[in-house]
């Protein structure tokens, strides 16, 4: 049987395209990039040419991108290290109550540090509202961090509003643009945004390596957070991964070139899921924004039923979906994402992400479409909760 | 012309056989592993299995290994995890001036945080006296770090013994043993190790994966570094890279298959190459214990020449080599390495470093024997320095 993939957001296929140029680094273009014969030179260009890359993608200038193991550790260092800095007395951050778990736990980190965070709460569509910002602005605040769009219920902030805040403030300003990275444009310069965490497989390149922008590198001060040999300006000390660093280059060079088109065609993937779910399954209701939402994520809660049931259900069919938040789901909490949008603890556990990519066609939707009603309707049938009026329609 | 590398100290090509078994996982077995349909949970299985091997090649149990992005993040974790763990009140910290970078650096920044860093002077062959070890000691001392064998010179520590002191002291022990991982048998128990930094490129495994072996993890604190997720027992946030993960597992298995012929074949060359170069090349020199050395290693000095000349000309007749650190050799200090075995400034610029590997024929060190000599000759007669005796030879 033929899977069918929908869990893109939480791990990415390699497009073969990066893997074949990552391939000759693996055992033919080998040298330490910081070596002066000749494929250590040809590494540290190659390496050059994909910091370019990369930097287009978010049209950033190519000196101010620190390329890092991926999201986690990029977000530790913005957060870690602007705190961090020496010359940095103030004390204050912002941030939502929806962020990815690295940043999250990286406050609560600082919370025992002696410096205070602001979780800005979100609206029921995961939505935050740029007054709450600045209005949690003091004077000792020195970092807002929002991502650009979140992972698991695709909602995209305000992003050019609050850059603009933070700009008037003088307060740096770092985005967590994960999810957002290749599925919508983003302009780092236009967008006020000081520093960015971006990754390499959540746009179909190899894991394990990822960026930090960190705007006008050269005036700025970022404490490390790994210290060695003082490799990537000596923000990031580690032999350079070579060829994931090629890899995530080729991949941004793709993106950049096919966003426009592929976010459209995701798009329409994307709607006819929604629609046709909310249409022909009763008691279910879309998680986050109806508009300003990625073109890959539609997250649907099902009353009365129990997600793991339902991915455990849609596997046996030959289906992978994620329940919850994508890194986290294996813990028996809802989602925290969830919670923070206002629902109940049950319908939290009764929704489903559908990450659509790069290789999703509009038969796997079909195909999704024919199975799922059938699997709500008999998990329903199971449950104690379900009102009987649903079962005799 | 067929380029014959040297440099496998600093970067090395992937074994065809690791590749082989991460390919699979860059296009067809995704999925995240911390997710409940069945690429997840194949992942984490996969994952297991890549714990035990590397478990296998140390002698340790698979539970107390945490993947990282490498060796110096590695080394940073175990540092600055055992430093800043809460209940450690101690605050002084034995190590030896020809540490890698990583481990320096760290300690560095960990005497600007109210740590006091004992920094053991090695021998002029790169041997750390063990006494000099139990006179450091003092009862605030909570961490010795020494590592397995120099990654430059090739000198292998008294481990055992440094172990031994460790235990009978209660001061936990790290020892950084990338350059040594799969070149000499390593067993943690027998050395009584509690934290241990590998990494899987110098096994000929992927780049940017690594690992740090954390003894009796469950009962041991040591802070994380990169906060998240929760992955690696929490130790490690960050989604799994599971490919890399992977072929670290395959590079280990092999390792230890072959560690033992392989390193006999390659002391074989080395030596060849350390007589051949010392008998037919005059005013040379071994850096380096002649026989507690990795059977990969050959660092000699030339003197009257410069060892940047050597590596330009050595490139341009298809040999890759490097002179001073692996890491830095961009920088124009000296290795100060090679200035902590006691070279003057002028002998420590004329050394290279010969780093054998899985590729090595020895055809190569043939060839090099053929073409060195000339080179150095060639150098020597342009150098004022040289001794007119030493010219007309």
């Amino acid at each position: 049987m033929k899977r069918i993939y929908f869990d893109y957001a939480a791990a990415a296929p390699i497009d073969p395209r990066v893997i074949e140029t990552m391939i000759p680094y693996f055992i033919e273009n080998i040298g330490n990039p910081s070596s002066i014969y000749i494929e250590g030179r040809q590494a540290m260009r190659a390496i050059q040419d994909a910091r370019q890359q990369v930097a287009n993608l978010i049209g950033a200038n190519s000196e101010d991108i620190v390329f890092t193991s991926g999201s986690t550790e990029s977000n530790n260092l913005a957060l870690l290290g602007a705190a961090f800095h020496n010359k940095n007395a103030r004390k204050h951050i912002i941030t939502s109550n929806i962020e990815h778990m690295s940043v999250l736990e990286t406050c609560k980190l600082l919370e025992t540090q002696g410096y205070e965070v602001t979780y800005i709460h979100v609206d029921h569509e995961g939505l935050i509202d740029s007054n709450d910002i600045i209005n949690a602005i003091t004077d000792d605040t020195f970092l807002i961090t929002v991502m650009y769009a979140n992972n698991e219920i695709g909602t995209i902030q305000p992003i050019p509003e609050i850059g603009k805040i933070a700009q008037e403030k003088d307060i740096l300003f770092h985005v967590d643009a994960v999810a957002a990275l290749g599925k919508i444009p983003i302009d780092v310069e236009a967008n006020h945004i000081d520093l960015m965490t971006i990754a390499s497989n959540d746009i179909y390149g190899p894991r394990g390596v990822g960026a930090l922008y960190i705007k006008n590198i050269k005036n700025r001060r970022i404490q490390p957070l790994i210290h060695g040999g003082g490799q990537e300006r000596n923000y990031r000390s580690g032999s350079e991964n070579v060829p994931s660093i090629i890899g995530f280059g080729k991949a941004a060079e793709i993106a950049k070139k096919e966003m426009k088109s592929e976010s459209q065609r995701l798009k329409g993937l994307r709607d006819t899921l929604i629609e046709d779910l909310l249409t022909n399954i009763p008691s279910t209701a879309l998680n986050g924004h109806r508009t300003k939402r990625l073109p890959t994520n539609a997250n649907i809660r099902f009353k009365y039923v129990e997600g793991e049931s339902l991915v455990l259900n849609l596997d046996m069919e030959g289906f992978s979906v994620a329940t919850g938040s994508a890194c986290t789901s294996k813990t028996l909490e809802p989602s925290y994402v969830l919670m923070a949008i206002g629902l109940p603890h049950e319908e939290a556990h009764g929704s489903l992400q559908f990450a659509l990519g790069r290789w999703t066609t509009e038969e796997d939707i079909n195909r999704l479409l024919e199975v799922l009603p059938g699997i709500v309707k008999r998990l329903r049938a199971m449950s104690p909760l379900t009102p009987p009026e649903l079962l005799s329609e």
